[in-house]
């Protein structure tokens, strides 16, 4: 049954490092009315990924910050409920950015693409065939431009953006060397995705064994986590190497600067002796290649040629604590958060 | 006249950290004879430039190390004494890596080019229409892509690589802001150079005055020193900014790694949040380049529009010193030594 009231989960105030449930608050209000050139949404499923650290932070970044008691921005998968927007009818499954919470109004339809269920599960629209998959894709073919015989180090790599990038490497006929979390993740990278070879940078020493994975260099290193992994490839990386730069995650609860030595110059020196370029990037700033990514991967899904896997998690109000454990490694594949009923599936049924 | 002993400087020992007198030894031996296919030149002009603190060490970089024992490597401007090459003649000025000697041999005259001593000062063949030169035009064209309006920082302002970047942005339409070492090389690149703004690096608080000279923040860092300069960049860094990479002379000396805090987050979030592009280089990526380039620079050279200063020493027995100078910013200007007469100049004869 649908909700009565709509509930949504608010940025209380904003975190020093680890966001904690203090910041976070459930709050419930009407259900929103439309008016002419709106769209009434009913979330099925919210998309959780570490970008939103960012959001809860007034530090200048490339997207506003979410507003103090406001709903918390993010990606959903939605039914149409109500249009007043041609192009959009009731029942219509379409993919946007409704936040947290059960309902979500879109003004003419900006920022909705429509679905089609038949093509793959809708959940796929915030994982591979979504903002996550398209940010592998795009940042690895684009910038990382990976050439048969090369070898690309990823970490985070059962989660949704390192799974696609190993997988898409593979792909491209070159060696994918994946760095996770667990033994199990690790497992999963390597038997079901097909990478080489997969590393926990929970080990103490990560330079002997990435090296021993590496063993003709890293070509590629795409990055999403920053920290001790990035400090650990830079001894490993060939000449003309690429690193396209979408995350940091291992930084996002940093509250002050690690102790030094101060690496700064060891990064500087490796970029000038090796030659090699750093590009930090947004998906959108490929959103020309949308249409390609879909129907490229759309295909591959279809074929076999790539997996995914999602972490799922029941219920709105369990959306901050499954956020909390998404920026520590706890998730194991795309975290998505079940909202409402999924009427594409009968396993979508609470 | 000609010595009738070849003089070298060869490398006596690897330095730690800054070079002393005692990593050079001054020696003699015989003026060398060629056999078929190769030339043999006199050194007129010696370049001496930051790279050469990299050839003297034996970590791995894209060139060779110097090896203990021989002449040093280096850019020279020579007159060819005798061929057995077609196409080079006794009394042709050539620019080639003749290194730090009286006279030099070339095998089938690779990496030699004739020089026209009509078009320009020869010793410009290792200057601003030389390798220094070509840095700055292929690093600010090909990875700094200046677009008109735009800031471009550039240290090291009143030396030939930072002159050359800074004088191009202006005459690509951007606002150029230099930083020198000293107040009158700052005159110097803004009264001379057309600078719009040049700042001292020698002060203590670079980021306020920085922050002035850029109002509009930076679209182009033109890296070329590191260290300090670099650090107070960042914070200024506009979205979608390039940083080309060819140098990073503050570090070369460096022995340990500075203290912390750890500076490395710093960057990699604000490549990430702005979307930067960091890319290290040599001149010789862009080797095809070489043609547009003499023609072009050549032109401006003709027209006045661009300018060029430089330090010269006499005397191969003082390139030691006046190399150790170099890396800590002593000279004004290219820094050149002369070898031998210079027969094209009634001003080059000794």
């Amino acid at each position: 049954m649908n909700p009565t009231r709509n509930h949504q989960i608010v940025l209380a105030s904003r975190p020093t490092g680890e966001p904690g449930s203090e910041n976070f608050e459930l709050r419930s209000g009407p259900i929103p009315e439309i008016g002419n050139h709106e769209i009434l949404c009913r979330t099925i499923y919210l998309s959780l990924d570490p970008y939103m650290r960012g959001r809860m932070s007034d530090a200048k970044s490339y997207a506003a910050p979410a507003a103090i008691g406001e709903a918390m921005p993010g990606g959903t998968v939605s039914e149409v409920l109500a249009s007043n927007v041609d192009g959009f009818s009731a029942g219509d499954i379409v993919v946007g950015y409704g936040g947290w919470q059960d309902y979500s109004v879109s003004s003419k339809g900006a920022g909705l693409r429509k679905l089609d269920p038949a093509l793959a599960p809708i959940s796929t629209a915030v994982g591979i065939l979504g903002m996550p998959g398209m940010t592998a894709y795009t940042g690895l073919l684009n910038i990382g431009q990976p050439q048969a015989g090369e070898t690309v180090v990823v970490a985070a790599a059962a989660g949704p953006v390192g799974s696609m990038v190993g997988q898409l490497a593979k792909l491209k006929g070159c060696r994918a060397v994946g760095i996770a979390g667990s033994a199990e993740k690790c497992r999963y990278v390597v038997d079901e995705l097909g990478f080489d070879a997969c590393l926990s940078h929970r080990q103490e020493n990560l330079a002997a064994p990435l090296q021993e994975a590496c063993p003709d260099g890293i070509d590629i290193y795409y990055e999403n986590v920053g920290g001790k992994v990035l400090e650990t490839v830079i001894g490993l990386l060939n000449p003309f190497s690429r690193i396209p730069v979408c995350g940091l995650v291992s930084q996002y609860n940093m509250t002050e600067l690690p102790a030094g030595p101060n690496l700064l110059p060891v990064l500087m020196r490796a970029v000038l002796t090796n030659r090699i370029s750093i590009r930090g990037f947004i998906v959108w700033d490929f959103a020309d290649q949308e249409h390609t990514f879909l129907k490229e991967v759309s295909g591959w899904l279809k074929s076999g040629k790539l997996r995914y896997r999602e972490d799922r998690v029941t219920g709105l109000e369990n959306a901050p604590e499954a956020f909390m454990g998404l920026l520590k490694g706890k998730n194991f594949g795309k975290l998505v958060v079940q909202v409402g009923e999924d009427p594409t599936t009968d396993a979508g049924r609470f």
